[in-house]
């Protein structure tokens, strides 16, 4: 979780993989899709974006199939497929296996056709945005994933939540230096921040929460229960916050209205409620060499890179960091130490197998 | 200015227009050119960013090509032309009549192909980003633009700054509802406010700028000197710092170095002195009607923005407002009223006017 060190309790890549197929087949998910979402939630855990991984599992995933306002076996309907766009119903599904679809598309249109984008509706929660732009990075394309969710932000100037925390992901590969891979919240932080404060009884920072009127609070049990959060930039117009509402609107407006979706008040709903076919995604794939020499760009972009994590850090700072560096570092030592998963949630895991009467996920205690 | 009353000091949108055309081509740019740039420059004076209207005029075009720095005629190439990318040199020449030419290219590309993506590099300032996102609406499109621009920034945890307050911009069409139209700088706040602040003497804002080791600091004076702007969101990564500096990245990756032109420490000069070839510019083009029905498309949207704007306010704020709104009721009010010019601006244009030996801009007082 944000802030705290990881646990000590771990399991390896694999086994967490097979753990989440097995839940998701257990209640009638088809074998592929329950794999898609494995691979989505897999690298959440990886990445070290634990609020996003197996965590969710059961309260977004199992449980809402379990209660019918998913659906396991959904039917995808091709809206519109053109060469340079693609637009799909989800049917109410699980939203990582149309998500990895969508984005496969924009990726294949636009191998064929310079660029492309993809949109999903009537699809639910589809993880971390960045696994989905990070798709193109072996395609050695630039991707894009967005997503809008339930509603959790108020915008600027307002007391009545309008949009989710709407993240925005991007994903440039480089040569030599990892690849740069932004994925942020139009929010200045996520529901998961409220709830660490909380739990640690710490008021909030400045610019992250409303109150019921709209009106910025430090009391995270407040902005939790009856408040919201604020857009990126903070309260009012002082730090920007009119443009971190503008972004989350524009996700709201791609992955809403566009994907010919719900938006607006139709997703006014608790997050981790019962509800289905919410959410809509919008996704696009770039080729670099239709605008330059591929090799070309990807030395100039280490260069650019290097540009960033050789410069000046303030004093007291270790270094400069590139957008995606922690996470990736996250997977490459969770990959080698085993993927931390927290006390809380391995007992959430191990009760949830017990009632679908399935294997437990195997585990490994670290120093 | 920002904060302040408009001038009572005003004049003719065509009067000014002419003006900028009489100013640029007493230093030799082309006629048409010279009415690209006008184009732009009394936009944003319309919209009331009166930073980047007429008031560069001098500083930022007729110096630099008077100095040489900037090309008054260059020579453009085509460095790639596809059915959906199209990249340019503008040659060293002023940005916005290269910028209007790539964006109507993507536009162009985008009705044949659905979508298209258009770069600029070796080119100058480009004035509003809006202005050219915005040209896609009269094709019924929804259109992007970015920009880098001379350092002026600090990424988060960083000493020295790597990026300019580098602006996206995003228009899409609705119907009866004016469009959605987000322009903003990656920064917290853009240069001019801190000038603000030092003119009123007043300290500035948590989250604006840093002093010369990348400390947050609340001094006008030290942040306008040695200092510079924070990203998005603040120092740090509490209010989501590493977003707007994620951002900001992000869009010199796609203005810099996939555009081909310069990037990272070669933007790292004054935004104010002479130079030239700097700046790099990344456009897109999409049809709504590749993925949705455009009338459907157009409806909802006005829906979803009127959900916005009849959402609850805070106690105190009059009403939620649209990113856009306030620049488009300013355009229909100084088309009516006149366009207001600050007195310092006004100053300085009769000089200059004076200087180049053409006929002053033509003025009038309101009460």
């Amino acid at each position: 979780m944000i802030g705290e060190e990881p646990s000590k309790i771990r399991t390896r890549e694999a086994a967490e993989h097979d753990f989440i197929v097995r839940a998701l087949t257990a209640v009638n998910v088809r074998d592929q899709d329950a794999r898609d979402v494995a691979d989505v939630l897999v690298a959440a855990d990886l990445r070290g974006v634990e609020s996003h991984g197996i965590a969710r599992l059961e309260t977004f995933y199992v449980r809402r199939i379990e209660a019918g306002v998913v659906n396991a076996r959904p039917t995808y309907t091709t809206l519109s497929d053109r060469p340079t766009q693609f637009a799909l119903d989800a049917g109410n599904g699980l939203g990582h296996p149309p998500g990895k679809f969508a984005m496969g598309q924009a990726i294949e249109k636009a191998r064929e056709n310079g660029v492309a984008f993809a949109t999903v509706r009537n699809s639910n929660h589809y993880g971390i945005a960045a696994y989905y732009a990070m798709m193109a990075l072996e395609h050695g394309m630039i991707g894009l994933s967005m997503t809008n969710s339930t509603h959790l932000a108020v915008p600027t100037f307002g007391a009545k939540k309008t949009t989710g925390t709407n993240p925005i992901a991007v994903a440039i590969p480089a040569r030599e230096h990892p690849p740069f891979v932004l994925d942020m919240s139009t929010t200045g932080v996520t529901f998961g921040r409220l709830e660490v404060s909380e739990r640690k009884g710490k008021p909030l920072k400045a610019g992250w929460a409303v109150d019921g009127e709209g009106r910025e609070t430090r009391d995270p049990l407040i902005a939790k229960t009856v408040g919201a959060l604020l857009p990126l930039g903070g309260y009012g117009t002082d730090g920007g916050g009119h443009k971190g509402y503008g972004l989350g609107a524009l996700v709201d407006i791609l992955c809403g209205v566009l994907a010919g979706g719900l938006f607006g008040a139709a997703a006014d709903v608790p997050e981790t409620g019962m509800h289905g076919g919410i959410v809509g995604n919008f996704f696009g794939a770039f080729r670099i060499d239709a605008l330059r020499d591929a090799d070309a760009f990807e030395r100039d972009l280490d260069r650019e890179l290097r540009t960033f994590e050789n410069s000046a850090p303030v004093p007291g700072a270790e270094r400069v960091i590139i957008p995606g560096e922690p996470e990736r570092a996250n997977t490459e030592r969770y990959r080698s130490e085993g993927v931390p998963i927290d006390p809380k949630v391995w007992e959430a895991i191990d009760t949830m197998a017990e009632r679908l009467g399935i294997e437990k996920l195997e585990r490994f205690t670290v120093e």
